[in-house]
Order: structure tokens, then C-alpha cells, then sequence
């Protein structure tokens, strides 16, 4: 068994794509990750991930790091995860059929580690709040945004999981009444219909339906099909119905940030994923100060992502340090 | 100083119009509460809680038990508390001036036991998640329905107060984008100016308003005021317009459930407050697995008030004990 001072493990973030791994101490990934394209059934994924597991062992070896001292392999997927079992067992979009997989036990199994298994948006959340300038604060709030919104809430240095570990589903709040946005999680007026990548594009078609002449002046009239990455250049390029839309996207991405204050107040949200970059953080802080209550928006900080990719990884690596740190009991 | 072990304690529920007090030991109210008019200027308020706590401890003893079993005060008022010092930050509605009032020290000094001060609604969900069913829970959400929606969350037994002390406010998250209500508190679209009484009433005359020969069959038309009362009232009897307009009520207090359960997935959600028990709590719950995410509405749980008008009081009272048995550090 490993140490209970181990504090390097095996992250792997599992996505519909790739599997990437690395070795992560002290936070810090060891090297580059390796990449290892997704097996399309469940049972290759298993073996692809016991592969790259013993790859990543090895490679650790040879760059002088004790085989105890990594003391587990924490793995990020898609799909609610039941964490103290490792099982997946909700919709994982990409991955079919992987609902249902004991990973823990299987993996744990095969490879003589512990294995904690976590929702990817969590152990994203977990990587992001573990960082040491935000590790000991009370309450934090990671936001994904990519083509929907995901989330992570950690709490005193714990994520909140949920009764049926399915908190921080921040991504379906409803900040409409109208249903005319149908979410594809099958609900209409969830906050990822308007905040995400997916939403800010049936935005910008809403807004270039709605134009006349002005449209013929805006660079949108002249593509085709329309990207998000499209619509934030012609914003940067001063466009003036581009910035509209970019605008409004960031109004509705306040509606979500203002909301989760008022329940939480936390501390600090974290913005991370694919737009993050694209979001003007300055901004989004100005219209939360604007839409919450009176003294209640201006003490919430929005940072932007420190791990940015490897969020996921590292959390996912953190987490099973953390959990061998503090001697979870081990699977009976 | 009182023992670690005593277990009882005076709890005082602050508001516009009355002090409301009672001596509180395992839960449970050491006689009826004792009422008190709220004086109108801070510095008599303290004087009258000072009284009311003397005369409180006073009774307590007539009833046997001894002054050293009392380990301090609590103490539930309207505005947001900075529970640390025990001190109002933020805005108090009907207490004109309160805010700024030290209120810990100025009773610590004068009364000789520790005092505990907390938000209302906070200590109101304090009071109702300790309950002995409750207690062991990871996360209880408390939504108070009155002419407002407060709220409080408990995360494995402690208040959830957030940075700036604000936390819970889950009454002012937005959950409409078009402006057309205003809320008392300066924003537009809160989940407060949909599913309080006042909301409600909104939703009526809207109703009423967007009626025409239907109308004259309602009972609705021969009233002049309308009330809450009257709406449930004449829905109980069967009027049709009544009954569609309670049926919108609940599915606006839907959205906030459905919103919380999506941000929080909590073991169980509490509905107190004048109005609670208007709420058709199966409906409720009907609607929530509706409009929730696939297996996530289904596992909360929405239960009704155990402690009703209580709360507050036994709230405050459970968290000065629970203060005191952990030995948190006496002011400085």
C-alpha cells in the first residue's frame, strides 16, 4: 500500500475523444499528458485505461519517482458518478454504454491502486478550488463553459455531491419562463440554452433575424454558418451587431452567476472551459454588481481558470490523494 | 460560566412588531412563548431584550431548573447578521435604525451568558434542520413563504452564511428575463415576485385582468381587496379561476425548487412560513420531478414545517447550544 504521505497520483481525464493521463504532484502535472484515443465500448475503454495507467507508471519510474509514492489514480468521466462506489451511473452523452461500469472496482482490481472516480465538471471544480490561493476559502463555484455549462460547488474544501450526486447541474437552472429556448437536456429555459456556446448561437440568430438593413452592414451577413469563435472576432474587430450579441451573452451568463450568489454567496467563482477565454471577466463582474442585491454582488470575486485543460486531470489526481490523505476507509 | 453539557438555552425571535422569547431545552419550548411589543429605537429594543431575557431566566428557575443549565442566549432577527461579532450589516426592513447594533456585545455585556445572533430565516432553517429526523442529513434547503421567500441551507449540520453573510437569499434569484415584475428589493424577475403572497397576488390580477365573461362566474369578481386567504379560499371551493391561479402559484414556486434541486440536489427541502401551508406539497413535488432533471427530481424530498412559528426562536436557541458545546472561542 502506499504511504499516507504519497502525494503524487495518476490523473486521467476520460472524454468522448481521448483519454489523457499524466502524473500529477503537488499539484503539478509530471511531463506532458498522454493521449490515447477513446475505445468506442465499454470494456476496451477499461482496458485503455489500465494500459495508460501502467504507461504512466513506468513513466514515472524512469524519472526517478518512487512506485509508493504514487498512492492512487483518479479518473474523470462524463456522467453522474456515485463516489463512493466509482460506478457511473447517469447519462454520460458521448460514451455509450459506459453507464453502469463498476470503474473503481474494476480498475482497482487490475491495477493494485486506489481508484477515485469523479464527474469530469467536479473534479475540474476540485482541481481549480485546490490551488493554493484558494484552498482555504469557504466556498467556491467553477463554471465550465463549452457547448453547454457545467459546474462544481466546493464547500469548505469538499465538493458538494448531492443526494443523488447529481449537485452542481448549475447548467439546467431556469432563468426563463417563456419556453421558447429548448435545452438539449430536454428542458426548456435552462441557463445553458442562453449562456453556453450552443446558446450564444441561437442568440446571434435570433438578433440577425431580427435585423433589416443593419444586418447588410454587419460581417455576419456574409458567412455562412455561423461559429461562436466567428462572432467573437468580428465582436474584437468593433462590429457592431456582433458586439450586441456578445454583449447579451454576457447578460445572460450574469443571470446565472447572480443567482448562485444570492443562494451561496461564495467566495469566489472560477470561470473555466472552451469560452472562458472569450468571456470578458471585468465585464460579467460590472452586471453582477448591477443585477444582485445591494452589497451582495460586490464582494463575489470571478477569476479566471488557472489549470485551464488539465483541470479536470489534476482534480481528478488531487482527489484521490486527498482521499488516502485523510484514510477513506478502503472498499469493502 | 455554564457547563459544555448544558442543553438549554433563551431563544428571542426579533421582529417589526414583537420579541418573542422562550426558554428552549432539547428542542423543545420550556413553556409558552413570551411576547413583547417592539419598542421603536434601537437602544429600547435593547433594554426590552434585556428585560425579556431577565424575566426569562427568572422563569426558568420558578419551573426548577438552574441558572448554570442555561448556556446563553440566541438571538434570530431580521438583516443579515455578521454572526461572528454578532453584529446587523445589512438592511432590517421594519427595525428602522438597527443595523450598526452590536447586538452580541451590548447583551453579552449586560445579561453575563454568551449570545448568538443570527439572520431569521438562517436560524428559522437551523431550528428545522436539527430536528431529530433531520438532523443526520448532508443538505436541507429551508424555504419560508410569507409575503416574502427567505431561505437558509444547511450543509452537514452547519448554516451555509457565504462571504458576506448573505447566503440563502434564494428568494431574489432570477427566473424570468422580461422585466415585468418588479420585486420589493429593487430587481427585477425574482423567484419572490412569482411565488410569495405577494407574487401570488401579482399572478391574480394578472388572471383577473386577462379575463373577460369567465370572470363574472368567479367569485373573484365580487370581491373588492384580494387576498392570499380569499384566493385559497375560493380555490378550495372550487372556483375555476381561483384554482388556475393557485395552480400558476405553485408552478412559480416550482422553478426556485427545481433550480435549488439542480444547484444543490439536496436530501430534503422544508417549506415553512404563513403561506406554507396553502403549498399542496405533492403537487409541488409532482411538478419538481416534471420540470427536474431525469432521476434527479425524483430522489427530494419537500416535507412540510415541523417547528412552525417556532423556528425561529428554537433555531436561535439550538445555535447558541451548539456554539457553546463546541467550544468556539468567546469573543475577544
Amino acid at each position: 500500500m502506499p504511504s499516507k504521505t504519497a502525494c503524487a497520483a495518476i490523473g486521467i481525464d476520460l472524454g468522448g475523444t481521448n483519454l489523457r493521463g499524466a502524473v500529477v504532484e503537488s499539484g503539478k502535472l509530471l511531463g506532458e499528458p498522454v493521449y490515447v484515443e477513446t475505445p468506442d465500448r465499454p470494456e476496451k475503454i477499461v482496458d485503455a485505461l489500465v494500459k495508460l495507467i501502467e504507461d504512466l507508471l513506468v513513466e514515472a519510474q524512469a524519472a526517478g519517482m518512487k512506485r509508493d509514492s504514487i498512492c492512487g489514480v483518479g479518473i474523470a468521466t462524463a456522467g453522474v458518478v456515485k463516489c463512493d462506489t466509482g460506478e457511473v451511473i447517469g447519462s454520460t452523452g458521448n460514451l455509450p454504454g459506459w453507464a453502469g461500469t463498476k470503474i473503481r472496482e474494476v480498475i482497482e482490481d487490475r491495477v493494485g491502486l486506489c481508484v477515485h472516480v469523479e464527474n469530469d465538471a467536479n473534479a475540474a471544480a476540485y482541481g481549480e478550488a485546490r490551488i493554493d490561493e484558494l484552498k482555504d476559502l469557504h466556498c467556491i463555484v467553477v463554471v465550465t463553459l463549452g457547448t453547454g455549462i457545467g459546474g462544481g460547488i466546493v464547500i469548505d474544501g469538499k465538493l458538494l455531491h448531492g443526494r443523488g450526486w447529481a449537485a452542481g447541474e448549475i447548467g439546467h437552472m431556469s432563468i426563463a419562463l417563456d419556453d421558447s429556448r429548448l435545452c438539449t437536456c430536454g428542458l426548456y429555459n435552462c441557463w445553458e440554452a442562453y449562456g453556453s456556446g450552443r446558446g450564444l448561437l441561437t442568440t446571434a440568430r435570433e438578433f440577425i433575424a431580427g435585423q433589416k438593413d443593419n444586418y447588410l452592414q454587419s460581417s455576419l451577413s456574409k458567412e455562412e454558418e455561423l461559429t461562436t469563435y466567428m462572432l467573437f472576432q468580428e465582436a474584437k474587430a468593433g462590429d457592431r451587431l456582433a458586439c450586441s450579441i456578445v454583449r447579451r451573452w454576457h447578460e445572460h451568463l450574469t443571470i446565472g452567476i447572480v443567482n448562485l450568489t444570492h443562494i451561496l454567496n461564495p467566495d469566489c467563482f472560477v470561470i473555466t472551459g472552451g469560452l472562458s477565454q472569450a468571456c470578458d471577466l471585468e465585464l460579467l463582474k460590472r452586471l453582477t454588481v448591477e443585477k444582485a442585491l445591494h452589497n451582495i454582488g460586490e464582494t463575489v470575486e470571478i477569476r479566471a481558470s488557472r489549470l485551464e485543460t488539465n483541470a479536470g486531470l489534476i482534480g481528478a489526481a488531487q482527489s484521490v490523494i486527498d482521499e488516502v490523505r485523510v484514510g477513506v476507509p478502503a472498499r469493502s
